[in-house]
């Protein structure tokens, strides 16, 4: 059997590596830009040109794709130039846990101002400030798939009141569930915290605009740790600036790096990161890519495979 | 039945106003430094001075004390000063769960290295860190009561390996735990984030010194969530400034407020808040005073009986 690895970074060297521990036999080849691709029964592959998609919808022995990260956006961009073979998203890899931290630390760093209390202890100041109320602080999470669910799980344990958001109608215990449009508004009324966890498809593509960021209650906060793209950058700042919104932690952008000469970097508010909030786990991607290949080669059902009308 | 409310900071009002709604009838008293102590049969207290618990002693009709906040030390130094009566603490009033907000926080900012990306973000740059690893990561947590209890269950759905110590023997799934001075220098030497959540009492105070802080990993965090009195503040500075111990977490202090020219004061790895890692939520405790007034008088076995040979 032979498996494609590519990554836009080049670093496929332990992917490789691993892949060759999970299935012994495998044999595994790269690509290089102008190269003549191989032929190949999988391909495992992260931020693909458009050269290599299309070299690989020619390639007549593809069973599948996978990706190496979260995120289907990555590749579906490509629209037409896509083989037809089914693409694999990545289950959890350890990803939902990160999440969960990243998430608890800002909102816990809101919520307790300690952001302000360091800003104090610099000039040598002792004063303990007003308690916010939790009942105030309602967390409302977009997007409730398993990374959204463990965030979920998170915030309650840490008794904050908690809503979330997503396409379809979902229940969930002791947790406050809007669905679709016509009940966005609804959600983000009332929500404190914003937390976006939403594939990026073109649904969700500036979905935060400025007149949903407005619908926020005064003094909002918004942490964005799924795609830049959602989030209309120009009106976040406006928000920002006008008081509307006290401030946001923002894993994720419209370009990433983040430019040097962009207005977030300036603003004290706005607390940057370089998309951190939650990394694949390789050895477990590469476990769970073993596991459905050998899936596929037993003609068994497979989890986790895109949808393209859907986008993720 | 008549209730002396003090606190030596003055601020009673609100109790009376709880105390009187929780208990119609009764009758609540205060008392100022050279005043003669009206009869009562319970006091509610809060840092009193030593005139006071002189007149308290004297108090015929006392049937116990209550402490408003979390730390029997605030009374018990008072020795042979104290009345007879018992010293009733306070129970959980929404403290534990304060508590695990603050110790996830500081944690969560060590092992994601939050501190370092503000850093970065503050000049500009966009870099992604190396990742800790989970498993060098283990946070030990000294003193195992309600609160400590909460912090390991919260540090432990992170994902955490987590240690526990205690003065007493416990067993706790899923925690390493260890007990008395002699399995210390173990716990400490295996602990990557040290949580200290103990009383202080004659054995604790000074207990983290020079020698047990060297105890710890290179590389290892300090927490201190309980009394300032237990660690030895100027060993801590010297083991930060020598690399040994990364970086500190205070928000208790041997003397409060901490005065202005304390050298914590001017060292970056010294993250200081204002003693508010766990606020008495006045309603709950109110509540809770209540309930134990009403199975005193009705001859019923009370909780939380403070042992003063302990000091807790």
């Amino acid at each position: 059997m032979r498996v494609l690895l590519y990554r836009g970074d080049g670093q496929i060297a332990a992917w490789a590596e691993g892949l060759a521990r999970a299935m012994p036999g495998v044999q595994t080849l790269g690509w290089q830009e102008g190269e003549q691709l191989g032929a190949c029964n999988y391909a495992v592959l992260w931020n693909p040109s458009h050269g290599l998609l299309a070299q690989l919808a020619q390639a007549a022995q593809l069973k599948a794709i996978f990706l190496m990260g979260a995120g289907a956006d990555t590749i579906l961009k490509f629209g037409d130039a896509l083989p037809s073979a089914p693409i694999v998203r990545l289950g959890d890899t350890g990803m939902a846990v990160q999440m969960a931290e990243y998430v608890a630390h800002a909102t816990l760093r809101y919520f307790r101002r300690f952001d302000e209390y360091e800003q104090q202890a610099r000039h040598g100041l002792w004063s303990p400030l007003p308690v916010y109320a939790k009942e105030e602080f309602t967390v409302g999470v977009m997007g409730l798939g398993k990374l959204g669910l463990r965030v979920v799980e998170t915030m309650r344990a840490f008794e904050f009141p908690v809503r979330g958001w997503s396409r379809t109608p979902k229940e969930l215990h002791g947790v406050d569930c809007f669905a679709g449009m016509e009940q966005l508004d609804d959600f983000l009324r009332g929500t404190r915290v914003l937390v976006s966890l939403l594939p990026l498809t073109s649904e969700t593509n500036n979905l935060l605009d400025r007149r949903r960021l407005s619908t926020l209650p005064q003094g909002a906060y918004v942490i964005n740790v799924a795609r830049g793209a959602q989030l209309a950058e120009p009106d976040l700042l406006t928000l920002i600036r006008s008081g509307h919104i006290a401030g946001a932690t923002l894993d994720v952008f419209r370009n990433e790096p983040l430019p040097a000469p962009h207005p977030f970097w300036d603003e004290p508010r706005i607390t940057i990161t370089p998309h951190i909030s939650a990394l694949t786990v390789r050895s477990e991607a590469v476990r769970q890519i073993a596991d459905k290949i050998a899936a596929f080669e037993a003609d068994q059902p497979v989890d986790d495979i895109v949808d393209r009308n859907l986008g993720y």
